[in-house]
Formats: C-alpha cells, sequence, structure tokens
C-alpha cells in the first residue's frame, strides 16, 4: 500500500547512494554538522537509510538510522559528537527486515584500531571473495559487499596503510567510490574506471571533504580542488592529502547516467557540467527531429533543462505545462487499486492554461518501463493538448546495470523488447523519439563513459553474474 | 534549532489553512483515501496539522494529529474508516503545547447530533462573540475561533439547519471559508466578501467535493462546477446542492496574494488562472522597466512563472539559475549559528553555468522581510553574476494582514520603512524593482480583490484591533 | 492478540480511576514533580492514561496522554512547568479511538477563566443531563459525564463560586470523588455517599494535598488531615480550607470493594486499614469452616493478607505458592491462541516445593467470572498439591456496579447463575467458600457501606438504567 | 534524571543476561510464541534488550531491540516467523550508545553458513583472545566477548561441528552459559565449573529446551529433564541429544547468589530448590542469633522467604510491612533532587497498622551498599516502630564478581571497608546480622559453589585483571 519516494520515478533507473567525507586536524565542534549538511545536499542519491560517523583522533562513534537525513539525527547527535574526521552515507531503498544492518558508514574494531567504511557502487567479484575469506575464518554479520572490504583491509594490514589499502582494491572489482576513516585519517578511492563519482574541495582554513557531487561542497561552503582520478586513493591526514595512483592502465569510464538523471543539476563530475548536458540533450533533441509545436515543457524535476534547451533551439515558447507535489514523500500511501490507477495526479498535475488547445512537446530525461510516459500522455491530452510529442533526453535502455544501478530486469526494460513505433503506440504519443547514442556523445563531449544500460558494453568484462543477494534470494 | 519548513520562505507570507469536502448519497468505502488525496494536494497550504472526519451516515469520526498528511494517517484509518460525507484540514504551523488541540476538524455533540468544522480564515470579532457565549454559559476547550462557530451554531439550532447555519454567519466577521459536517450533511460556507477561496466539483456517478483549490478537485478525478460565491452557503444532501446567498449586499474581495504566492500555479481561482497571473506579472515587470540582461532566472517555486513571462517579453534567454533542495521538511535542523548563517545553499544553490559572467535579473514572487533577497543576491554574485537585478512579481507591502495570513508585524515590513532605493542597497542588488500596483490590478483584471497588505484599504473596517489569541499572550 | 494488563485479574472487579490534588500559596518548582509521584502511587486504579493540570495562579497547562504515568510525563513537562495549585488523573483502560479524547483531567474556558476536572465514579443522571444542557445550546466534544460537570458549573456560574459548586453537585446523581482547579483554587468533592474515596493531607510547610488513597500522600511525604466527609465540599485556597457540607441528609456508604480489592495495602479509607480488613477476612475464612491442610498460601497481590490472616487463626503454616510474573504488562502479547491457553504459567506459575504432596488452602480475594480460579486450582495439582481448598475473601459477586467498576454483564457473574457446589465443581476444588456478607461486615467493623454487588442493594434508587456511553453503544 | 529499574535494588548485586533456546524436528509454527514465553519468564534476569533468533531450517532471521520482552517484539513478529529452532536472549541494563550493536543473540555468515549466540556470563581472557583473532585479521564489530566466540568458532571450522565447538570451548576462560544455533541444530554448553545455570526440558510431542532457569520451561509448559553439567556440550538436531564433556577436571562452583538473588523463587538450580534455600536462610538467621519481636517483614521481593523461615523458626507472626510499588520500570522520572531524597516512599512504603509500637525483624536478601537498608529503617520508625533489627539472608559482600555480575568497585562494597557495629550504626539498626558462611552452607547444602564475592576465593584463578570493555573505558 505504500508507494516508494521516487514512485514518480518508476520510468526512472534508480540511484543507490551518496558519500560524503571530512578531515580537519584540530577537532571540530561542527564536524558533525558538516557531515549533516553534506548528506543533505546528497539526500536525493538515497532516502532509505542514512548515517555519519565520527572520528575524534582516532575513536569513532557511528550514528545511523533508517529514513531521510533530517529523521535520522537529533539535534543532540550533531552538537555533542566532535571530531577531526567524518565519514557519511545515504542509501536508497532497499527492503527486507535487514535494512538497519545494511545502513551504512559500516565500522569495526582490527588490529590497526577503529575503521569505518562508506561505499557507492557494486562489486561484480563478491561470491569469490566472500568465499575465499570465509575459508580464512571470516565471520560476515550481514551480506552486503562492503563488509568484505572491511575484511580485506583486515587482511591486508601487516604492511602498514597504504599496502593495505592498495592491496585491497586490487582485490576487489566493479564499480567504487568509497570514504573510508582508518583511526584519525580519511581515506578517499575511485575504482578503475571511475564509475561513481568523488570529488575533493577545501573549506578556508583547511578542512578537506570528499563528495558524490560538488553540490555537497558547495553547501558546506567547500571550494572544489578536483576530481579524485580513476583508480587513485587519497589518504588524507596531518601531512595533508597523499595521492596513490594504484591502478594505471584501466580507461576512464564515468556512469552517463549520473548526468542524465542521478546528479543535481548544480553538479559537476569530471569537469563537465549537469546542467549543461541536460540542456543540450534538448537542443540535439530538437536538431534531430525537428517539429512545430506551440508549447515546449518538460516532466519535473530532471526533464525541465532540456526542455529550456528544445525551446531555445526550436524557438517554440518553453513553459511550466506540469506541476509536481513537492510533499510527496517515502511515506505516501495510495488507500486502494482504484484510486491508484486514477491518481498519478495526486503527484503530477497538468497546468491546463498552457497546452490547452496546442501541440504540445514533453520531455522527460529517460523512458526506462514507460508506465509514468503513458499516464503523462493521458494526462495532457485531458488537459486539452491538440497534439503530445514525447522526447527522452537519453538513448533507448535495453540492458541492465551491474555497477549499482537499480533495473530490476531486463525483461521490464520497455526499450530492450519494443521498436520506436510499437512504444509510441504504447504511451500513446502523436511522435515519439529519444536522443540519439551519437547526439549523447557529442553532449558528453566524449566517449570515455560507462555506456553500458544503452549498449551492452561494459568496461568491465569478467563480472560474476549475479550479486550475493541475489544468490541468496534464489536459495 | 529547528528551522522551519518554509523557511526558505522567510521573506514570504504565510497561509493559515486548506480545507476540503465531500459528499456521496450512498456509503463510499474510498472516502477518506478521497479525503487525503484531497488534503494532499493542499498540502502547501499548511503543514503543521492534519484531519480528517468522516460521516457515517450521521456518525462522525475523527482522526488528525501533528504533520504532513503523509506522516498523520496510518493504510488502516484510510481503509477501516468507511461514510458518506467527509470534511479534511491541513494547517499551517503554529507553536505551543496545545498544537494538536487547535487541530482541525473539530467536532462535538449538540442538540442535533454530531457536527464537525473546518475553517480557513480569521475571524476580527472573535473577542465579543466569546465575551458573550460565556456568559451564555458556554465552555471552551480551545482559543480558536472555530470553536465559536460551533458555539453559535448551537445556539442557533432551534429553528432548523438553514436557520440555524444563516444567523451563525451573520454573526461573525472576517474571512471563513468553511467546510461541515451536520449530520451526514455537507456544508461549505464563503464570507461576505470571499477572503478565502472556495469551489465545488463532482466526481463521476454524484459525489460532491468541495475545495480550497481546483488543483484538489483534479487530485480526485472532479469535474469543476463552480466557485462558491461570496456570502453563499451550500447546503449539500441526499436532494442534491441547496445555495443561500445569505449577505447579498457585500462587495467581492478575493485575496490577491493567493495568486503571488499561495495557491499552486495549477489552480484557478474565481475565474482565474494562478499560473497566467504570475506568468503575466512577469511580463508587466520588463514593461514597465525594461533593461539589458543576459539571462532571466526565478527563485524557486512561485518566482519560476514570472520569469518565463519576462523573458518571453523581453528575449532575454531565461534559465535555471538556482536549484532548490526538495528535501528541505520541517524537521531540519540547524546545528549550529554559523553553520546556520553560511548554508542558506543548504536550501538553495546557485547553477554557476547559467549565471557565471553574465547579467542576471532574478525574479521573486514577493519581498517581505527582505532577508532572502539579500542572501540570494550574494550567492549569484559569488557564482559569478556580473550583474544582478532583482524584481518582485508583487507590489510593496506595507501592511499587515487580518485574515488569516501571518505578517508577525508591520515593523518587520521591510516595504513599510524603507524606500526603494534604500532596500536596493540593502540586498545589494545592482537594481530593483516591484510589480506596480496598476499593473497588478492589470493582471488580476480588476480591482475587485482584498490588497489590504498592499494599499491599507481592508474590505472590512470594524475589526477588532486583535485576535483572542494575541490577547492571551499580551497576558 | 494483546492481553490485558490485569488479565490475571480475569476474575476481578475493575476500577475507574484515581485523583490527586496540590495547593500551594506560593508558586512551587517541583509541583508537577508532587504530581508525578501522587499519581505514581495511585498507578494500580488506572492503567489506560494519565493527565495532569498545573494552575500557575489561574493559567492552566495540561499534559495528558495514554499510558502509564512512568511513559506519558517526560523529563521536560516534570521541570518546565511551574505552578501553585495541581490536579491528576489516573484513568483505567477502555477502548476505541476516542480515548485520549476522554483521557482526564478536562480543562475549558469560561466565564470565571480556566477550569479543569478530575473524576473517578460515575454519573447515573447523564443522559437527563446531557438533553437539558444541550437544548440550553451546549456543545459536547466528548460522551464523558465529566464534560457535563464542566458545562455545569458553567451553566451556575453567576452567583460565584460557592454557589456555582453547591448548584452543581447537588444536580449530579452517581458516584463522585473530584478534584478541580478554577482558576487558582483547588476543590475536592465527594457524593453524598461517599461511594469513592478522597482524602486531604498537608505537606511541611503548608501544602494541601487531596488524594484518593492515603498511600499517594505517603509518597510525597505529605501527612494525613482527614478523609473528606461523604457530600462535602472543600475548597483550598489562600485563606486556607474552607468546607461546605452540601448534601446533609444522605447515608455513609462507601464502596466495600476498595478495602477487599482496589485500594493498595497501605492506604487508610474512611478510618479503616485496608491491609487489617483483608488480613481479617483470612482470620473469619477460617473461623466460618475450619478445615484441616498442611500450608495455606495466596494469590498475589490481593489474596497474601488474608492467606496470612489464615495462617495465624488455623496455626497451618503460610507459604509463598505462587509467583507473579512481575513485567506483565499492558502491551503483553499471547501470539497464539493455543500458547494462550497453555499458559497462565506465563504469569503465575506454582513452587513446586512448597505444595508438592500437600493439602493445600489457597485464598483469592474474589471470585467474579471464575475462569482464572480453574487454572490455578489446576496449576496447583500439576505440582503435585494433594488437596486443593479454595477460598473467597469476598462474599458471592451476583450483581452488577453502577458506580464506576467494570463488571460487564450480570450473566458473566458465575455467583449470579450457579450454586456454590456448582461453581467448586467447576473450578475442580476440593472444598471451596465464600467469605460470608455477615463476616465482611464485621471486619468492615460496620454496615455503612455499598455492599450492591453482593446484596443488589444500592445507596441511589433512581438511577437511570445505563449510561450514556452504553447508550450510544447500542445504537 | 532517570532512575534504573531496579533502583530499589541500589544495595543488590545485577545480573548480567538470561538465554533460552528451542529444538524441534520441524518447523513450528508457534516458534517465535515460545521463545517469547521463555524470554519473558526470564525477564528479571535482564531489562535493556531482548532478542531472538529463529532458524527455518538453516536459514537464521534475528529480530532485537531495547527494552523489555513485551516492548520489543510486536504481534508480527511472532506469528509470521517459523522454524525449527530458536534462541533468545534478555540483557541486563548497559550504558551508551552502542546499546543495539551489543543486544543479543550475535548472529554472522560464516564458512559453514549462518550462525548464531547468546550467552550468559563473561569471559576473563578477552584480551589476549582479541589480540590474537586481530593478528588472524578478525574485524569485530563490537567490544562484547560474545562476538570473541562467534569468531573462534569460524576459527576452528575445518574439522566439523564437534570438534569446532569443543576447541571453542576450551580456548575461552570464565563463566559462560551458551546457546547457539549452527545452520539447524541448537547447542547449549555450560563452562567447566557451571558458573551459570543452564537447565533442558522437553515439551509433549519432542521439542527441546534450554533455558537459564526452570521457571523457562514451566511457562512453555515443558517437563524439566536435567541440568547441563559443568563442562558439558549438547548438541540437538534430527538425532536427537548428543552431550560432550569437553572438560573432565573441572570442580563444580555454580554461583551461590543466584540462590540468593537472581534466580525466581519457583526455579531450581542443579537441583536445589531456590525457594526453600531462601526460606531456610531465615530460619538459620534466626538460629545464629535469637532474639525477641513482635513481627517479622521482609523486604520485597526476594527478602520475603527468609522472613517467613525466620517466622517459623522464631514464632514471631510475620506480616506485609513493606509494599513494593509494582509500576516501577525503566522510565521512571525522578524530577528534582529533593523529591528523589524523599521519596524512597515512591517505590517501598511500609504499612503502618503491621509495625506501628512493635520490635520489627526486617529481612533483605543481601547488603551490598547500604544506602537502601538506611532508608528503609528510617521509613520503618516514622511509622512507628520500636525497634529495628536488620538481617541480611546472605554473608558480608566484600569481593568483586568477575563472572558476570555487576559490582561496580570494591570500594563501593560497605561489607569490605566497615566493622558491623559501624555498619549497624550507619544504618541506624537496633541490631544487625548477617547469615554466616557456614549457614550458607548448610542451606546449599554443600561447598561445590562460586563464593567469591564472599570469600575472595574465586573457581578461576588465572583471570585477566578486566574486561576489555574496561580497558577501552580506561583509553
Amino acid at each position: 500500500m505504500i508507494m516508494e519516494d521516487n514512485n514518480l520515478a518508476e520510468d526512472k533507473m534508480e540511484e543507490e547512494c551518496g558519500i560524503f567525507g571530512v578531515y580537519s586536524k584540530e577537532v571540530r565542534d561542527d564536524i558533525m554538522g558538516l557531515g549533516y549538511y553534506g548528506l543533505f545536499a546528497l539526500q536525493h542519491r538515497g532516502q532509505e537509510s542514512a548515517g555519519l560517523t565520527v572520528s575524534n583522533m582516532g575513536v569513532l562513534e557511528t550514528i545511523k538510522g533508517m529514513g531521510l537525513v533530517s529523521e535520522v539525527f537529533t539535534d543532540k547527535d550533531l552538537t555533542e559528537n566532535k571530531g577531526n574526521a567524518l565519514i557519511g552515507h545515504v542509501r536508497y531503498s532497499t527492503t527486507g527486515s535487514s535494512s538497519l544492518m545494511n545502513a551504512q558508514p559500516l565500522g569495526g574494531y582490527f588490529m590497526l584500531g577503529q575503521f569505518a567504511i562508506a561505499h557507492n557502487g557494486n562489486l561484480v567479484n563478491t561470491a569469490t571473495l566472500r568465499r575465499q575469506l570465509e575459508s580464512e575464518s571470516a565471520v560476515f554479520q550481514t551480506t552486503t559487499d562492503t563488509e568484505l572490504i572491511l575484511n580485506l583491509l583486515s587482511r591486508y594490514s601487516r604492511n602498514g596503510i597504504k599496502s593495505m589499502i592498495v592491496n585491497t582494491m586490487k582485490t576487489i572489482k566493479g564499480s567504487f567510490a568509497l570514504v573510508m576513516l582508518i583511526g584519525d585519517k580519511l581515506i578517499g578511492v575511485r575504482d578503475p574506471n571511475g564509475i561513481r563519482p568523488l570529488c575533493l574541495g577545501k573549506i578556508n582554513g583547511g578542512t578537506y571533504v570528499l563528495a558524490s557531487e560538488t553540490c555537497a561542497l558547495d553547501t558546506v561552503d567547500a571550494k572544489f580542488i578536483r576530481d579524485i582520478e580513476p583508480g587513485e586513493i587519497v589518504i588524507i591526514d596531518s601531512d595533508g592529502v597523499d595521492s596513490i595512483k594504484y591502478e594505471k592502465n584501466s580507461s576512464k569510464a564515468p556512469c552517463s547516467f549520473e548526468y542524465i538523471y542521478f546528479a543535481r543539476p548544480d553538479t559537476k563530475i569530471d569537469g563537465i557540467d549537469v546542467y549543461s548536458v541536460r540542456h543540450q540533450t534538448g537542443k540535439y533533441l530538437y536538431r534531430q527531429n525537428p517539429i512545430e509545436a506551440d508549447v515546449v515543457i518538460g516532466v519535473p524535476d530532471s526533464g525541465i533543462p532540456a526542455a529550456i534547451g528544445y525551446s531555445e533551439e526550436s524557438k517554440i515558447p518553453y513553459g511550466i505545462g506540469l506541476v509536481k507535489n513537492k510533499y510527496i514523500g517515502r511515506t505516501f500511501i495510495s488507500p486502494s487499486q482504484e484510486l491508484r490507477e486514477k491518481s498519478v495526479k495526486v503527484k503530477l498535475n497538468a497546468i491546463k492554461k498552457v497546452v490547452e488547445g496546442k501541440r504540445v512537446v514533453v520531455i522527460d530525461d529517460s523512458l526506462v518501463r514507460g508506465t509514468t510516459s503513458k499516464k503523462l500522455v493521458k494526462m495532457l491530452r485531458e488537459a486539452g493538448a491538440k497534439e503530445v510529442h514525447f522526447r527522452s533526453a537519453s538513448p533507448v535502455v535495453k540492458n541492465e546495470c551491474y555497477f549499482g544501478i537499480d533495473i530490476a530486469t531486463k525483461k521490464e526494460l520497455i526499450g530492450s523488447k519494443m521498436s520506436l513505433e510499437e512504444i509510441r503506440e504504447k504511451i500513446d504519443a502523436d511522435s515519439l523519439d529519444y536522443l540519439t547514442l551519437e547526439n549523447l556523445k557529442l553532449t558528453l563531449g566524449g566517449t570515455n563513459f560507462c555506456m553500458g544500460c544503452f549498449t551492452g558494453n561494459y568496461p568491465i568484462t569478467d563480472m560474476e553474474n549475479k550479486s550475493l543477494e541475489d544468490e541468496d534470494a534464489d536459495l
């Protein structure tokens, strides 16, 4: 009966996590506040759980819970815990009774003291690693791949911190952006292909910040320094920032969907502005298939910049044709099936004045399952639109993601089983078009991106078929 | 330490309430679901408390609580209560331990059975009424003006329902849109000036709906029939809709701020489209003071339509220059004064790419206290804007509101004490302009509106100075 | 699935409420603490809800909630509210969604300012009163008889406080012990027959205390002064304690079940020691039917004193034969019917060593429905008892109570439909005996008691058949 | 401001935990109900947290939380989880934010699948074990000694389950009664000295039960089979109960304080009846120092059986002189220091009638710090006692416990620093006596008990000085 938070986004792919880290030479009274603000800016990357681990010169304390950042932490949590370093995590919704167990950061005690880790991404060799570690007597309390990383660190801890981290990172495969606390040090890591984002910033006075997105740097008034490189480890301690390139031969392949949908529009990843990419996709969408229309509208929130770009390129006026109810949240109830069917209008409503009697171009960031698109077209027609031309600001999604994005199965992907015309007919649009792969490359300014969900070609080739959790589920 | 929900909106006026009602000849299983959806669409009118009273053929049950609609009602509440009529209420944030006591609907037992009431607005003769009723042995459990109405209804109940309602409405003064359940009947009332909105709709099959705004009709798939008239009572029962005009000589004067800020853009009030009004204000703003600039941006959410209108009129490109964090909610904590000062960026962030190196026109719906505007200008300059031209899509707010809008005191209104140039200097904009009163009238298409906060002329002249709650507070 | 708190006591009658009041000339910082301690000592009289209303020189604040005293009040509630007078209430479990609405104290505003009331007992002319008050335009928000009293006070408020209270008390009929705050005054009232208890005490330094039982005086270190008389009003203010005897011709008839079961053993009511009464009943039980046995045990908690008395009189050794799990609380779950059947042992367990191979006399305070008694006999036999002789420390309960005690219906009373021998057979005891009515009178030292549940003769004769709530239930 | 649950018991030692286990060949629908009832019967052994792990043929699910058994589990928890085996745990109150982390059962995944453990007791070689395991790459998520046991099991898992358990048990030192789930098997273990209790029972139809105390067997209608032997492992699976004696040369030394205070009076440990022991101590107390008095009373609850024994031996009448408020719980607030000082009466109150004008013998089970005893003597004198003769039903406590009992430090033990006469003077009794060590041995019927807290001689000699948690605290 409970609809998911991103229910509006049932046509979307879903992100796993956001991570954040802070390092200061001296203990800061406000370090939890910085962490709270940082996670708050990354809330769009995960709404299921939130957590912060603070290191007071090596003594770690973790506070985490289910829910939004603003629900998990109390005023007391934020003011009574002090420290010199911190990591934080927000997690996308999963299900099951073990949810709190799986919340991050995940911490522990090992030979070198206390440590903790927060992880965005998905490992693809977990089953092998797990079997190996269990045969070496490891005990696991969760089924997360993050706990594997803790155990690998411990296994490699004999020759000092650098060797420990490098060996661990060389052992795991998949997508991972990590922030870790080892004693009083802050560590950041990005996988060899840089699939998940991670950047470094600095607050006046010398406090370092690591974050999934630059918008989180802005929130704590940190200046952006640089993105962490694919295959790079940064160890931040009282000696400053030490960088290790543990994997030099890998090709850069950041996730293209970060630009299309996941990231906030005020974020810049690997030097590329998210808003600009989205704005450009609109321009290309018009150019690749110019049509006549009276108004261009966007599906809130991530379809809006493309709609503005489309309007600029086509000279067709831009308007707000759809309003989103901003109070839709995790706990929204759909009291009955009939009401549920009827009421996409609970979440989105058309502004009649804008679309009535008009030929409407409507742009969404993507079209994954097609169910919401169909409802939107119907809503616009009921509001009086004469024609509805649907545009997807990304190419056809045809394949699953193995790097941390939740697309249930290939057969749910409308693009993997239907032709363009079949989809157009299904969603009942007057015309339908997707951004071409070529044009996506042009907006991104290159080909060094993971576009596996569009092309089926992934930057990593030897993935174990399923994650451990899937295997468990099969039992 | 807790920031208010509309904290972003500290430069805004604040609305009191939203109301909703449903009437069906037969008992509906899904009536609570309809109420839930209806209130959800009105959530922007009040986030402090929410409540629903359902009438099962005259037996009333009320469920209410503190918080958002999605927090107050459980799945069980919505599925286990059935009935033929319902009223609902969302309430804007007030303070104090008596909050739940003051949540609405407020119900009771009287000579004619059970009744309940939900009220949007503010009475201006409460002290007199209260004194009178107490002298007639009434006991009050709250300090709300709504409880006065319940007692007046009971006092006038001897000559039947119509007489009871008419006499009560003639006795109270101020702004009021009311929905009431009296036994199994649904009643709607609008004050003689129609200051607060109320409209009537119908769901296929004959279920009637009353709502503060048309967007709530859309949510439950009801067709708009008409606005309730100023000075009109509608009694909806098994005989259909009976209309009584209890006050014929009053002048229509709906609140102009509903169009400027309170109402949702997809709502139409008294035949006028909210989105169009806002869009038009942008056009007038450019015409009354054309300047050269490189980009026009709006302050989310209610400044956006004006910015689009301004762009259309001026041919200056429209862009998304400011992004709002959509997870800001009632419980957001500001962990320390320093962080708080710094961090308007927690709630709003500039998109550098859009404003960098540019002459920026930024449009907000209004400018009440001036504190947020100053921070916005600073944020835009830090993001690289060369010039910042600030525009208010409404005239200068100079006076208090006595009809249900929370403007603390006249001395907090920046417009009541500073000249245009002084304000411009204070917020550090390169230029500043407000929509002229004349242009507001042109966009609204007439002068039959309450514009008391701009002009000091109110549709009601014999207001008691303060509400009872203020009097209590003075003790 | 949830078992009631006094589930162990399913063979018991159930009390409605406990009340408490404090008056001090000066504002006390710790007045909420006194109220909390007082209610805590009366917790056995009601576990559903708890509430305190504090008067700070006439300004009243109420805090109340569902649950135990220790659950309802927070540390902040107790330390941040100061005042010169206070009333408090604990309420026995009822059901329904309106529970919090019905929690007490119930307060309001009327012509003379603020007032509040807490009530133990049950009126028997509520339907008439309600009809009358509604015809005089009163509005009720609950279905409690307590709200009637508030409205009557308001109706009689024209000629000053004394007249108001006297007239109100003369108008209501039934059992009532009341504590009230009217502005900054504390008022205590006991019904003309003194059916429910109320006593007066004083803390060093001049603070007065009113309480249902003397044990609550002990808790706040107050010295017992005297019991309030049947038909007496005490008005406590800065002039001290003023007593009004508003009903002089009534006969004293305090509830005999207070001594048998409701009151705490460390309490004294109307000059009679509760522990002594219970201890004496054991002696009389032996004398009226002396038998041979090896051990005497009591059913915890209220059967224990009688067992000790029986042992003293008979010289048969006393032992602890049954242990009660002290963690049984309101929220205990009985996961399945089978487990529930089996497991009276969850709540009570026999000590084998004490009963094995022995002839056991087991004494309970009363025997209302017979269901628990049967399980106890079985449990003792399974633990090895050779013979089980059951004794009830009160006479046979044959009639309903109209004065605030919850006995569902006459047909549930085993004593109203079965002979002694039939009951003995049903509970499978070797012998069974009840205290005779004559011996109960001897232990109580007189006949001035309400023994309606034993005899069918009640001190009030013109009771309306049912309470209003029953009438509602019938609709 | 919050007083502890056993605040009444501030003169008491405090127990750590209770454990419970169930094994059935087939999956039972009601297995969680059995676990709930079992833990409920052991609630007196720990009120901080409660947990159950159920094995559905090897797939383990754990539900645990802070609070009482009746607070932690929901109806849904108990009815929706099915399984063939289960372990449960209740934990005594500790402090700190890591509380939930430390709640048991503690479970995990290792080479042989899933396992879980619940532990009553305290290891004394934790620091060594921890250092060793960390050097072998173990990661710990808590600071509990229970997590050490999980890791040791994993370390020894190569040669099958029996070898794994035997090797683990030989490696750990200290007091431990354990129940474990390994896949679908239930395992019980008792330390070589049998310091903590554990017994085996059977429910009709072949379901086996392990429990800390026999009273938990009674609750689920299980028949007592036998106590687990010191140094014994029992492995219960589809082949029945397999017993392994892993330590044959150790001397039996169960904790004597279980009989004096911890265990429920309806429990039997190692063949000895707890009630009888307590009852006997009263007889010996009189014999070793016969005095004249008018009444004997016990301090509830554990002083009562001794008082009854004293009365039988001395022929001085037994009475209920002190009543305990049964609603004292974990959340009781003491609103101010002054009230707190005053109000031992909130928790205990004297029955005046019983002690007034009398020479009173009052018996408590022990006298650890002396603070409560002093208040009791004062309370009895205020209630009118002419003489107060205080008796402790156990010898003088002079030493700390290293096996799981919480006695803060030696210097808090009044018996370790004062003479009998000094203590008598401090608590202001007319006479004071403790049970002699000789008489304790006579009541227990032997010397094979740990009496370290009385004598300083412990069954284990090479204890590391402090637990790991203490060491942490020192950092």
